[in-house]
């Protein structure tokens, strides 16, 4: 079994290897690969894998080239880490909505749409080759923003493929945990968007007990709970960018005020330094601080799933296919599947529940139009995308707000200049 | 046939009765029966009416009670003109929103939700006698917000009834003359909700010509153009709130801004003044600065389409019944319709343009919220549907808002205070 | 204005002359084009022709060509009356089906598939032809069977159509007639497919008089009126061939019973002598008894509703598009549009009765895998076809029918040998 | 854990037995309790449960009562294995239609449509009590017609329920077996109605094998091979009653043909007699002739899926609920679901394939008719079923042979005398 790491230079990387160590029994990779264009990032992580498998006592082949197209021969995984643009383009994304005074973030509003048009055409590339040199592999995506890239890969990809992102798994098992659940007696019915996605359910030996799981979210949020409550569903945490936009704004505007890009690259220089020390054989400590817990666990429960066609539901980042109303058939949806051997199939869940339902279709609208303006290079239809956002206010506004992320993302989005 | 005026002391009755006179030969009415609470205005109406329609020489028996009951005994067509709450609710609707820095407006935002509170209930009580008293009867329904209180009669009222705006026609008819084109040449695919319509394509002797079209239209709009051009559709004029609200807030703070209603209540005391005098016996020039022009002609068309069984498509306010991808089959829309004896049925119109798709759903959800709202009598609901509207940022603002708008209307609706 | 016949040595020519003579005023054709394969027949009716115009003194000029597309050059409306196969065809049609004690028809059941399968062909093959040719013209089709034809030409034609058929109207017509009712204060609920539609509803000056019209139409039927009375639709003649299989398939036993096309072929010789007669310059009285009454009213109907924008209700054979429940969006159903200067527009139906929708979903499915049968050349589709047809009992009667059916039209489909 | 056997005296008891004890140490049972309206057979299987259960040494309480409500308190499963009319109505179901030429049988044709016109009312008093009684309860329905039956109580019922076949499972694991493949690592899309499905894809190892699946199920068969084939799809055996009508009633007509029911009342009456024996103290040999087999293994998955919360896929019959493209949303079908402990939860399927498509829909729509007759206990609507039904000819068939079956079952259907 040969799994390929596309951005294998990350420094997730270690993160990964963590998971595949703990899971060696059940997913005995034979070759890991990395791949990336950083060639000084790559030769840092290939080494620290390579230390991590050695002191585990695997007989994991750990392999590296910035070939991409000869790192997929043979491939049954592709595990994609890639981040164009890298941090300075993230740090771009989270600040210049600020000036405009709307939320900067990585995934939502305008920045996340950068974010997508930046790395959609990267993502069909990729996809491409495979399609060509390992048709029959698996891509398992993390690369955010993971909705917009399931969609975009959905509907131009051409391949087999899971979108993930551990939110929601995380969320649920906290939620179970404020309640005193076990998760194996627990059913929680979870719809949405990539970090739009809601708890609209909760079940504990069948008997409904969302009031009160909704009452530990709502304290736990630590915003004004009576909202959450009003609401009668459990949002996955990026929602307080729509709800609580004014308090999150304020917030950067607080004298000190660093975006999460700009912390993390600084983490990031000093876990590079780390992974660089041949004495290190494990991640380390701080590589919690850069996020993404969690992360390895559900990446390795859908390979598991997949190879071993457990049938299993996971909460995945898939095309709709009519499992929800009122989206159309190729919009991806975060949405329970089964997945197995043949990939995720979606659960048909119905129509949205009313209170969150107009939020998710005006959200998806934008994410389908940034799909559209990604693969047109399209500047008409990323002003589209950028009005039909609920975090922009007016065309006032959306104008000189595109103008300046365009501008300032011309390196990576050709037709932006 | 016997044609009954519910809110039949309005200011616009005029329009209606001149609409009446100019359409006699199809639309002989035997009997025009008025009735409202307000019986100082009821008594000045039908004064006028009868004025009116004698100088027309017209043989119709102009009746007025107000016992609504009473006068829906043998109507044929009963046609709605309240406004509860009158000038002084539409004033707080538009005042109180503004102080949030949100669009002050009598059927868009804040306002719009709060006419609807306050509508619904009478409008249901009405239909529930009209059930009762007549249930062949049709009611013809010009009372804002048209396409709410649509959603409302069509899922609760159990009655035949058809939901009317001038807008879309005389919007349509402006677009085609600045394209010099003869509207019985022209198609235009119009769809959307009640003030949030749009033209979404503009044939002209099978020629598509709507770039042409947007263009002009965006001329006529007084606001940068570009906007229009790059949606590529021609939004009905209340769009500016959305699109441009960072504008329409500006303008509300200019020194001697006054509102529409503040400036109708002026007008429609002249108006009651003019319509006493016994000498007046044709609508006077002044109402036309009331607004609602074109009114008439709508509300007409659609009685002699369903007297006449005429088959004519016209833009009306119907329950969407599956005509619509993306939005539930009991949500109203504005959409056209073939109108005849049995009733407004929708043509398919398919999925909505993805450029204006997502904040027709949003609005939808906000509509359907405060129906439901308006029907349970709930304040969670309306918190919800408050929540639910595009307009408003956050639920820090909401909750205020939310607080006041109720307080100022606690003499209308009954579970506000 | 120029108007093509395709097909245009049909003995119903004079049929449409004469139609078109009548609506001159409206619809002033300034050029009559036929086309044909068959010289002799071309010739004949193009003379008939230039003498009925000639008597009507009408400045039409009638030109005639071998040649298809110099035919459609300039063309506004191509008119289709081809018959693959000639009479010949039809009677194998008729009576093959019989030896297997199943209905033989023209256009129902495994004979109206052998014309689908010769048809589609030529039909999407003039559609090519359009496409090149004459892009912007409406082909107004009368082939049959016209709703399979529809459901190829939607889905592979790329051409603007109409598909027609005299038969809904003619019925209704009939039915309202026994009723006494004005069709103008009539609505008539049709909805199925072609020669497989229904009346689901009459209403009279908006009274439903469904239980009449029923009672009515059953004692016309000159059958057991009981099945219709428990049906409370109204079939359209056709279906007496589902209903009642069993007396037809009877009657053909009786002696001396002539298929339908070995009577109109005796007719066509006689009807084909007459038209050669230098002194007839009107359709002959025998035409009558070939068939089609109303033929040229629908078509021109089509071509008056296109060419004025009437935006008026004609029941026509259109892609369903999502107005009819339970049935895909591309397949051809027979239901009231809104035709007007681009095209026909589906009024939205909602849920079939359930006592009818069975059949109708059962028959379309045969249809539908016909039409990809005859697109893909493929005998393996065609068996599925004909196994999904509700008229055929096992695979047992199924293998050797087709083997003979495609026997016998070897001539007509390549891939039949 | 409570479970009550309703219809406890059925012939089947000692298979249910037998497979609750095989699972005992996953579902504990601590009281079993028997109801059934005949004394004699209830004490006769009580005494053999007893004699399993002390035998295997297991703690299970063996209740048995007539009183049905009384059955139910308390009950955590409720299992149905009722016969209305026992083997004699059966055997009425399967002669009477032969005498047509229709096929008789016990869930397909005329005689499933009149065993679910004897079964729906007593299932939905059987669901009325539990509403009542034990409304957390879990219906275990293996009553036939099974999917017939699953509507009624999806669309009536009100209570949670799940509905079963062994027919599927069985199947797949049969092709799986010609296959060579391992059930773990294979996917079979299973599709349809009760007695209606189909294996439309067959993966092993994630490799579509479904062309040898159908050319094994093919040869399986025992009928022409060809048909499958051409079909591409493995139909349920059920099929042949459709695809092969002719050879059944064919084989129907041998001399010394005995039905199914009359085969089986005498294999019953042998079973009692052994189940009396006091020294019996399994299920006996002959249990294997009646039928049957692996209905016990799938009855206990359902109850662990539900209990344990699995998750688990398994084909049952539930609503479709929009999982199924071309069916109503309340139509029952035969599906793949996840269950767990708030039920079966349809993954989403799609569109039917075209081949398969309109004999289920036809058949769906035949079924949802037999429901509604059964419910409004009408005659109208039940002739309207038997005409849907694809195995009918015609109205002169069908008029004569419902009268013969509705009189045949007056004494278990008040309104057919």
């Amino acid at each position: 079994m040969k799994l390929v790491v596309f951005g294998g230079g990350s420094s997730y990387t270690p993160e990964l290897v963590d998971g595949l160590i703990r899971c060696y029994e059940e997913l005995p990779v034979d070759e890991l690969c990395l791949t990336d264009t950083n060639a000084t990032r790559l030769e840092v992580l290939a080494g620290l894998t390579r230390r991590m498998l050695a002191k585990a006592g695997l007989p994991v082949r750990v392999t590296m080239t910035a070939d991409r197209r000869r790192a997929l021969e043979g491939a049954d995984f592709v595990h994609s880490l890639i981040r164009v643009g890298g941090m300075d383009a993230r740090i771009n994304d989270e600040r210049i909505p600020l000036k405009y005074g709307i939320v900067g973030q990585e995934t939502t509003g305008p920045g996340g749409m950068m974010k997508a048009l930046r790395t959609i055409p990267a993502m069909l590339a990729l996809a491409g080759d495979m399609r060509e040199v390992c048709p029959e592999a698996w891509l398992i995506n993390y690369t955010n923003p993971s909705g917009i890239i399931a969609e975009a890969l959905g509907r131009y990809g051409g391949i087999r493929f899971i979108g993930l992102c551990s939110g929601p798994k995380g969320w649920i098992e906290r939620i179970l945990q404020l309640l005193g659940a076990d998760p194996a007696r627990a059913n929680v019915d979870w719809i949405g968007l990539n970090h739009l996605g809601f708890a609209t359910r909760v079940y504990v030996d069948g008997q409904d007990r969302t009031a009160e799981a909704v009452e530990a979210a709502a304290k736990e949020w630590n915003i004004d709970p009576d909202w959450m409550r009003i609401l009668g569903a459990i949002p996955s945490t990026y929602l307080a960018n729509y709800y609580h936009r004014g308090l999150v704004v304020e917030k950067s505007r607080e004298p000190g005020f660093r975006t999460r890009g700009e912390q993390v690259k600084e983490i990031e220089a000093e876990l590079l330094r780390q992974y660089a020390d041949p004495e290190l054989v494990q991640k380390p400590e701080l590589l919690r601080r850069r996020g993404g817990g969690g992360y390895a666990e559900v990446a390795v429960a859908a390979m598991l799933a997949i190879r071993h066609n457990k049938g299993e539901r996971q909460i995945v980042q898939a095309l709709n296919g009519g499992a929800v109303d009122g989206l159309p058939e190729d919009a991806s949806v975060e949405i329970s599947c089964v997945v197995d051997r043949t990939g995720a199939h979606p659960i048909r869940y119905g129509p949205l529940p009313l209170a969150i339902r107009g939020l998710i279709q005006a959200v998806k609208a934008y994410e389908s139009l940034t799909v559209q303006a990604a693969v047109e290079g399209s500047r008409r239809l990323a002003m589209q995308a950028l009005m039909a956002h609920p975090l922009i206010p007016s065309w006032e506004v959306a104008k000189p707000l595109l103008e300046e992320l365009l501008a300032a993302n011309r390196h990576w989005i050709p037709w932006a200049s």
